[in-house]
């Protein structure tokens, strides 16, 4: 992982990537894959003395567990719903041990990215804070107001739902899931607090669209929506429109359909917004398939894969967040040289 | 608009670009805005003979109904879940007079750019076609299979609605709004058909992300889906996973909750994809908001606006399709040097 | 022309960019071209109340004077040292009526840009100026000392030489040239002044790098060089390196071989670099060429050509200064929050 | 060093790319930096089963034999000419331990790209050939014809001097410049063979201007000329148009003043080109310099440098030169879906 153009003099230790990256790694729990992988990582560039230098800060994690043994029936057949058809189709070539670059492993380095990004943008905006949770998985929803979701709240459950009480049916859900060698999915949500108003461009760099190329990047993301979303078409405009107000000296919205961006900018709202993540593609069941010869022929996953990724999208979709806003906070003090409210009153 | 890139010797003319216009053009039909803009574009470089020259096409669209003063209370109340005030907290300067930058009419540009980049692929992939069309507004849902859906039915009817049968509720449902000063939103569906396989980058370009974003950054947009999108997530791995099977020489698969797209990369099947559009933020009703001066006040929505943006939006979604393909399209004959499947049997 | 990314609320006016392009323009004196071009322009968007909206800035130049049917002869003939040949040879067509896009008209653009970003760094570095002059043409030297040039002696003759004692005997020989049918190049120097330091980033966006590129793009270039450049390497490092001493609490050097940049990066003295434009290729003269149909052929060139481009090219690479300087300040006050000396100390 | 967008079944060994860091590497010869680090490459991702995979290629050199403690006087000293001190300037912060980013060690980056860069071409445009020697190291100059240097005769002298008389007056110089504690510096010429016509863009992608900003990039450059350069502004158009003729059915020119770029795009003809590289910053001998605590001081270099960059700068300029040409000739595959003449005639 290379961050370039991180600004100098962020206080960083390797412990503030690790500690996010201990979040993502396997074997963290009973219902994740039981893979190994401590995913240590190394800084290689880019920091001195604790503190970033404004130079490319690379960063190292090697896999310490790979198992391409595990992969020989996939060097000829193609997964149901994965890339290795695809990717042999684009590149007439594939790794096939371990999936390469199609492997959820390459969310090591959004990860370690975020952990950076959210240093940055917290040494500009102090009260900035993102929380992601999951939402539901299959048809067990957790709902919560996301102005009140507490982020202790969502580490203290494996699963990271926000709601306690639906955290003992999602467990049950997963491994009996896992059990029967089949996958689950769900809906992650979540929301960023203090991001600073005017962050965003209009046109070609909106921050809700730039949040959904993020979020879509994703592996096993079918979905993004923000604030009202796909239910938000439900409304009438009347219904829909969130009226403006005065909170002191600070200009507000009474309701938050719009997620927290207004014409691509942010407004000082609560950023909040959904991703859906489909079931885990690999299962340990057999389906049909066909093989790079062309034949049609049958496929039983092996291995040890997440059962449901939901959990450790968590702290993916807010490394992810991190990135986004980070770039966006400092194009905005590069072309405007504050951050914050600019208008002429404020 | 200009587009940079373009293939030398694409035949493109002036009515190539101005029929889609005339597509996304106001006063088109009686349930959208009223404007009487002709938007007649002007070819000012790029094209040559009747050929694009391979360097920058630029075209230009002026206003000619443009009515300032109709914006004059703009000047100083925001309008609600609008851009104005975000564009003045990020700038410290707006300008009032019709949106400026936040205007649809910005959508000019895209699909300006949208025609170009169709013709360019169809000179590569002759089979390729886009279609999008209205799946509902609001709680009027036309659907359809999408692998069924004809361009020539969709523009039949004003909504540009698939479904014949939901259109004249549909119809009805923006009249009612408009003569309430209210609006509504709701859903386009798009459907790609002739993709070739192995479009699309993994991890930082991949072509469901690039659709999201090229989809989100449209005016009003809440949410993205692509295959399953969010009800995916009911779905357990067993249902959802598209198995592969032989079709001849041609991979294909036997359902399609991926979209057309699996790791970022289209797969050669359909490309199907969903976009939310909320309600019209302008409402010829009174709404609770403050001014520049940080005062509560009231506004009222005046002039000339789409009661439901829907009909309008099938051929920016549709532009926007053309430029996220055209792209990923030239980026991989420039990479690979062949466009289709690259597999060593293929 | 269009700028994207401009900072907001940078007064700005018609004429300000107008002034700049009246210096480029053709007919201005007897030495460059007669053309009768006024080279008026139109800001079409970004300025709203004499300042940037910070949203894209556009401006449009119509050529008012172009004279296809001069050009007859090119649809068949490549001109010698012009880029007809490469342009067909690239595109597979060619639009040969005036040039297409490699007409030095091109660089109305760069001036206009250039102007918008002039005022942009001149809000947040009043001190900033850049002066460039005429060093030679062909073998008459007019030098100068690069900190003692002012604008106004370098305006006051129409070759634009810093040396006025040098003026006459250019304008001789580029009469003479003409009269031959013939043309002639030379160097234009130029000194950026108060730059600030710590402008331009290691490895990838050094400062010198951008420069170069910027210059080199210009039409007609065939070199560029920074402080010593090529005759440094007669010095030995004992006589090349520049001492660092103290004048009063800032850090400056005894020498400025460095041309201003060390390391990639600004340091705060005078920028000073150098730009080789070759003899313009376009001669009324015969001279041996082929045809697109690749027969041996010749041409004389017609039309109404600069027999020395040196004059119209001084604000030009004034313009590119100004273009990778403002890019580079507000990327700086981008990663960093702060421009100029940001060390402890300072 | 990582690299994207590279085709995939390109063969590539990790000797492919150590072969051409052992031509960059310290402790070559004795006249270069005695420092002994082996520069061992690793790839890390990107090469399966000896062809590249088209994802991204990673490559990692650990420094084996650094001293910090030989830095420990620059901990507070800036050395003159060097980046001490505009790193510090910019950044706030700065790694003094062996140079950090403003290492030359950086550019072993930049072979390692080139390595692979050179793979792609040869298998693109099998001709393909690049050349770099040392034209000049002060004031001896090494002439040779572009057109005839051979790289086996470049590689049998340790200054990398393609005329073989001027190596012993060179060695002389550089040994005895080292044992007077000083540096001195010279001009490496490339010349780039079979390059495909068609290369490079108009206006903002230039060949040369590309040419220009990868060479201004490598450390210790001042200057860039192509074909005639700076030279060139002696002669007049008559002479220095490059007349085109036939030769067969290809179009040439008798002779190459342009150095094979006409209008950014290269015209088939040989790349020619030269770098001018000052002396070493780095001498052991004692100059005036000021500390980070604003104080007037003396410095006297110590540890391992290069009394004369230009050997080993040879590999680096190839490097880059085959980095640029990748990346265009990729481009133009992508925009046009050719290579080489695209002439209806051709």
């Amino acid at each position: 992982m290379v961050i370039d153009g991180c600004p100098p003099r962020v206080p960083l230790s390797r412990e503030d990537i690790q500690s996010e990256l201990d979040r993502r790694r396997p074997g963290q729990s009973e219902i994740v894959t039981p893979r190994d992988e401590e995913d240590r990582c190394e800084i290689l560039s880019g920091i001195f003395e604790g503190q970033t230098l404004g130079t490319p800060i690379s960063v190292l994690v090697r896999n310490k567990d790979a198992r391409p043994e595990a992969y020989n029936e996939m060097a000829e057949k193609y997964r149901p719903s994965h890339a290795d058809y695809t990717y042999e189709a684009k590149y007439g070539i594939r790794n096939w041990q371990g999936g390469g670059r199609a492997s959820a492993r390459e969310t090591i380095g959004r990860v370690a990215g975020g952990a950076v990004a959210n240093r940055v943008i917290a040494q500009v905006v102090p009260a900035y804070e993102v929380v992601a949770y999951v939402r539901s998985i299959r048809d067990i929803d957790a709902p919560v107001e996301p102005d009140k979701v507490r982020k202790s709240l969502v580490e203290d459950n494996i699963v990271r739902a926000a709601d306690p009480e639906a955290v003992e049916a999602m467990v049950d859900l997963v491994k009996r899931m896992r059990s029967e060698g089949n996958s689950v999915g769900g809906v992650v949500e979540c929301v960023v607090r203090n991001c600073p108003v005017g962050i965003g461009s209009p046109v070609f760099g909106k921050l809700d669209a730039l949040l959904a190329s993020a979020m879509m990047s994703l592996p096993a993301t079918k979905g993004f929506e923000v604030g009202s979303g796909f239910a938000g078409t439900m409304l009438t405009g009347r219904e829909h429109n969130d009226p403006f107000h005065m909170e002191g000296s600070r200009v507000r919205t009474s309701s938050n359909r719009s997620g927290g961006v207004q014409g691509g900018i942010s407004n000082g709202e609560d950023l909040v917004f959904r991703v859906a993540f489909k079931p885990t593609a690999t299962i340990m069941s057999s389906q049909k398939t066909v093989t790079s010869e062309n034949e049609e022929t049958e496929l039983k996953g092996r291995g040890r894969h997440d059962p449901c990724v939901l959990p450790r999208a968590v702290p993916i979709v807010e490394a992810m967040a991190h990135l986004v806003l980070c770039d966006q906070i400092l194009l905005q003090r590069g072309q405007s040289g504050v951050i914050g409210d600019g208008r002429k009153g404020a």
